[in-house]
């Protein structure tokens, strides 16, 4: 049974992930960190600890969802005792970045800003799929529900770069974000990424390439959160014996 | 069998028109108007003329898909000679579309800038569901074909009226065409109206209505131009008999 | 304030509805009726009732969404205590049907197998464009989660039977739920209502209307199983007024 | 210049073939075989020939879209002299696919039921997909015109193969074709394959992955017939200076 420490357990994610480590297999819920312990309710044999030590001693590995800072500080503690990662925060800076980098040099950690086992493989397809439909324009829209802040998704941008990748393009010299007026017909490069915003969706992206006579378009929906606990989950089964070094969520799917 | 005369005969649209009424009951060619008759080649049944006169007199309604100048001279001459009136050109000026409202008085024009029954019956479909769903978040996508220079189409904007006149706002003052960056929450009345562009594609429109707990979606797809000629052919059947006025291309959908 | 009864207090849209109550405005519930009050726990202000005549005296107008035969012993009680009644129970038998048409000249009873709001609109335009487009080919395209025991789903019957009123055909006879085979050239009036199941899909259903150049798919998603509570309790507050008669979920749409 | 000889001259994509080996760059339509030279109208260049040794010996590379006995008398023609041959004729019997294998012991044979890039690289896509996602539904809906005679299209015969393959199980044993009543749960290993039809559609086809959570759909559409004939070209391109063997329409991707 493999010990899982629960890092940013306040979070929305990180609530999640602690519900659903219960019906996982192979897994449990060994400690949560905690800015604070009062009123935090969680069945009894967890340890709830404010001691970063203590936390990182009382499991196998770690799995983050919190704020940049509080990772930044999971980091530097992992320095001194070493477990293996799954850090899903995002909005890192280079800074800390960086100290992921050298940290990986000492455990292995899987960094991804989306743990959805479907967008990881979305992510392979799109950057063969622009690479073999090398005349085929790319256009990327994504939905999210209307209390979503920034746009496009991160998922689209990393979509985009997926596809930026397959063609040898740089994204942020060919990304379009809104077209109006007289445009002129479409440049050979360019690469859309469209967001829409609406009700409750939780997250749909299609990644779509053109070509006089057909195209192909490729989709992935959230329908709900617990995709991204469940995907932080099964990286944490996977990552747990790997040597150390640094892995993508892609990493983790045998294909 | 109702002699129709084609207007703009050498344009895109012009041309299907002409081969579609070969296999549609009840109408037939009689006439062409052309600038130059040199290399002019049609039927030898059908008249084919530079003298508007002559050309009006030959045909029991005209369509017309030209260019907005050449329009105002059939307008103008249509005073003189009066005859039912399809008109599918695009860019009519304010002038212009003045002039097409007093010749209306004269006799009967249907003016449309999509003659698909599909778009028209989808103008009505969502502007109901605009006005019923009144909670709901709207966003429109359309995709076309790599070469078109505008963006958003006619056809889009058209119909993003229609959901404003459900909702009783103005598309001008609401209409977002792009979302980049750190933009906050979506308001309750913005009314995204997103353009793709790529392969072939020759019109796709998606109206959607997305609210906590569901969405409606409802989508017009053209899978060839001929939607638009047979379209036209259609509105000319039901317009030839009707009094003067002006009409739209969802008068003659019988719903 | 609307004082709202619900029948089928531990089933999952009955749990549901009363969770919605609470963010409703102009609604509160006033009492459940359950079989058996042990171990059932509302809020104290609410009253926990085994006495159907003591519950219906204590509400302005009831929601059911429980079994056929609950239903069918809730509409008999209302004989004897007339309230409006909004009723979602699916299943019903003929007898049952019988009943609730009789119990409808002594109260306003509204009757739907979808309260969604959306499904409601959707039926209206797919009546009208059944209607509209008569040279369309219809097909209809449903998806459900993976548990789900029956097919096509009630909604997806509901929605094929407003199309077929639209063409005037009888749906039992056109209706195709598969295709296999050297099966020939589609005929002009079927209509294909083809299920889909896997995954937790919500409930998924688009119908398209197809035709040489062109067609319109108009599709419903629901992303949360809420949108059939909170539609029951829009259905209440405009039921809760109307003079007695039967009333179906699209009569309360205001289009 | 690659000398194209096309063999099926009279056929729907043959005629194709020789309209875009006009526009393709690099080779050029050398010779085409008939049955019949009276009324059969090509560029004065070119040569027509009843004489299938006469055609062999004319081209560099045969495209064969014909009917199963022609492809047959081509195959045993060439086995006397060879030529790489890109064979899109369906519906070979075993007898004929066996004859197809032994003929590609002597020269390079590319056959394919579907000759469009994307459709190839669309099952590259759905093996991985399955093979990945190994917790999801697959389901396969596939859309043609109304005048398709036989259902599921190969298309999505071949699509379902894929998954199948990825899956490790027999698509024959596990396909289902249409559901109806009180069928219970999904099964986890069964494949729906479900054909809708109408209007002018040339293909559409969209295999889906459903979980718990999240789902992935990976769709193709044909927007003209023109994809087919200018796979062939380029699949002939390609294959011209390949050595002896069976080769499919996805080794001719580079991916």
């Amino acid at each position: 049974m493999i010990k899982v420490g629960v890092f940013g357990a306040n979070g929305r994610v990180g609530k999640l992930i602690i519900d659903d480590l219960k019906e996982s297999e192979g897994v449990s819920l060994s400690s949560v960190f905690v800015r604070n312990t009062l009123n935090y309710s969680v069945d009894s044999s967890v340890i709830v600890s404010t001691d970063i030590e203590l936390f990182l001693n009382s499991c196998d590995i770690v799995i983050d969802f919190s704020l940049p800072e509080a990772c930044e500080t999971l980091l530097e503690a992992s320095l001194k005792t070493p477990k293996p990662l799954v850090i899903g925060t995002t909005g890192l800076s280079a800074h800390q970045l960086n100290l992921l980098k050298q940290a990986s040099e000492n455990m292995p950690i899987l960094y991804a800003t989306n743990m959805s086992l479907g967008v990881a493989l979305l992510n392979k397809l799109v950057y063969q799929a622009a690479a073999a439909l090398e005349d085929f324009d790319i256009e990327i829209v994504e939905m999210h529900h209307k209390h979503k802040k920034d746009a496009p998704s991160g998922t689209a941008l990393t979509l985009g770069e997926s596809a930026a990748l397959g063609r040898g393009v740089d994204l942020d010299k060919v990304r379009v974000s809104g077209r109006d007026g007289n445009i002129g017909e479409r440049s050979k490069d360019e690469i859309a990424v469209m967001a829409l915003r609406g009700g409750d969706i939780v997250g749909r992206h299609t990644v779509g390439f053109y070509n006089d006579g057909e195209f192909i378009e490729l989709n992935h929906t959230a329908t709900s959160r617990n995709t991204f606990s469940k995907g932080a989950i099964r990286a944490a089964s996977w990552l747990v014996d790997k040597e150390v070094g640094l892995y993508s969520i892609s990493d983790c799917l045998e294909i």
